[in-house]
């Protein structure tokens, strides 16, 4: 595989305040090392890439307040592969500023664009696939997705549709896309063997995606095709575009409108980690429990999540099904089986303590 | 009433693993505020006195190791009033130590001997109740125990069966003492209407009490009665006497085997607080939620016990019957109806973390 021309761009704007309260605003969850391996998850989605493309042609996306968290996280790459965005677009604009970015080293490069904060469990699988989908986008116009085999009903994730497979690669034509389906559908789906879960990752050269942008978001693609990235004032010219410019994603934005859209069955042990659940859900278990603590005793107790990264002794004994998050300032104990509620304890909290816990 | 000669006994040798993680080793109960009201146990227990008895009356009997404690939660009572025993021997010698002690200074000296870690709610029916006793004490050699009106059958307290009422006061004879019946039994206790809880709060005169240690516990008084208080090697000699005396209660050493035994029946708001149910029993709640904690955030949640006094935000979301403490360097989160497995978690907790947290 040619290298030089291989590009990452790695999408870190995220809030999430779905890891409250250890995810705040200050603190967004690919910060975070959620699982406990000992590196946050953007540090491991950078070292992921590192692994497949040169280490100067990734770049990462962020808003401006998380420049800081990036480059302490990964020190590694310089201030110029760090896009800051003014303010939160959603992926679209997002994307269309790293890819004129890199357009404007490299005319003929093809990229990888991934979430920051995902889990990946097989590295050499998602290394396959990632060279695979380069070489495909390296000599077509096509926009390939990464889908995954669905293991389960999931409500939270969005789904992909297999079309008619092509005959020259082991892409699938997408037939259709749907966010978060009921459980009702999301169980017909897993049914009929024709959907996969969209990882959110997609690869495709720079030129197909930015002749895709202007064909379905022209006046977006107009605004970000006008930044001159070596200009004195392009940060000013960032700001001005994205205050004009639309929120809205990657998939409904382009992907959902566009004919030559494909999918990647894949299978590298991909998470969104999207809840506490979900972190239960990947974690090792042992009596149903996932405990990320430095000294704990359980007894008698099982299907609990345990986080923290005190340094003190948690003792459970007799409980199930909690979910246990604690940090400096909070102490948050849930029915594991209610995470959906977060969001809405999370709002009790910010009426209840202004700005404190945010 | 003649006040000089009405003396308290605040006994605090309890060494309390109930109340783990707060109470230890170094920090039993009477000296935690495990109420949150803003004041020791010991400290409520003194000042309860005090408003009966002179303050220079009060003795408080506790291991030589919490010496410092009491003089810290009591400045105002002098280093004569604190009786150090060098080991515990259960409330038998802890009662003769102290009674020769007041025997000493005052030859007819009447006496409540109370422990310093139960709760007393209505401190005006408790004045009452004492001052009704010590003017029976003072002018018989009856033994006086307090008796409660209990309020369900508590398997965890001992019950003291009425015998004969008393002409001349509202005293009843005792028939039986029961320790810590089975539920069963608890239930057909409250059904007959003759059994009162055990508070182990007592009244007496002193040469009375010394008396029928004499004649229940004859070694036991020789040895104590042979202490002189105002010689120079008098702790050395209490501690000789401690060495080789009998581990022995008050009830089951004297007032099992006496026949002049006397139930006071009172209704003051006892309680023992034995355990971590019991002080969420006692304390006022809202949806069955007792919570002691500078911040907090309950919701869609019933019948749990919070305590804590560090100064971060606890939030339950969706969780029953669960008991949180919290001190600084344990986090317990236990089945609030399993209470009494508590001693089984701490015996785990002390093989696994041995003297870290005893």
């Amino acid at each position: 595989m040619r290298e030089d021309n291989k590009y990452v761009i790695i999408m870190a704007g995220g809030i999430g305040s779905r890891f409250w309260p250890v995810s705040r605003q200050n603190m967004p969850k690919q910060f975070i090392d959620i699982l406990g391996t000992g590196k946050s998850l953007i540090r491991q989605t950078f070292e992921r890439f590192a692994k497949i493309v040169p280490q100067q042609n990734i770049f990462v996306v962020t808003n401006q307040d998380y420049v800081g968290l990036v480059r302490e996280h990964i020190p590694q790459i310089t201030a110029d592969q760090i896009l800051a965005e003014p303010m939160a677009r959603n992926t679209a604009p997002c994307m269309a500023l790293a890819s004129y970015k890199i357009q404007s080293k490299c005319n003929d490069a093809v990229c990888i664009v991934a979430p920051s904060d995902h889990l990946i469990l097989h590295e050499e699988e998602f290394k396959t696939q990632v060279i695979i989908a380069f070489e495909i986008a390296e000599t077509s116009n096509k926009l390939i997705t990464f889908g995954i085999e669905p293991s389960r009903p999931d409500t939270g994730y969005g789904y992909i549709q297999k079309g008619i497979k092509d005959s020259n690669s082991s892409l699938y034509s997408v037939k259709t896309f749907t966010e978060k389906p009921t459980e009702e559908i999301a169980k017909s789906f897993l049914e009929t063997g024709e959907f996969l879960w969209n990882a959110g990752i997609f690869c495709w050269s720079v030129n197909a995606i930015l002749a895709r942008m202007d064909e379905h978001l022209p006046e977006m693609n107009d605004s970000f095709s006008k930044i001159d990235f070596n200009a004195n004032n392009a940060q000013e010219k960032i700001r001005d575009t994205y205050d004009t410019c639309q929120s809205i994603s990657l998939d409904y934005g382009i992907l959902e409108k566009d004919k030559d859209v494909w999918v990647l069955p894949s299978d590298f042990g991909w998470s969104d980690l999207g809840t506490w659940k979900s972190v239960w859900d990947t974690l090792p278990k042992e009596n149903g429990n996932a405990i990320i603590a430095p000294k704990k005793q359980i007894s008698e107790s099982k299907n609990n999540l345990l986080f923290t990264d005190k340094d003190r002794l948690i003792v459970l004994h007799g409980v199930e099904n909690l979910a246990i998050v604690e940090c400096d300032d909070v102490l948050l104990i849930m029915d594991k089986n209610r995470e959906q509620e977060l969001r809405k304890v999370l709002q009790i909290v910010k009426k209840e303590f202004p700005g404190q816990y945010d």
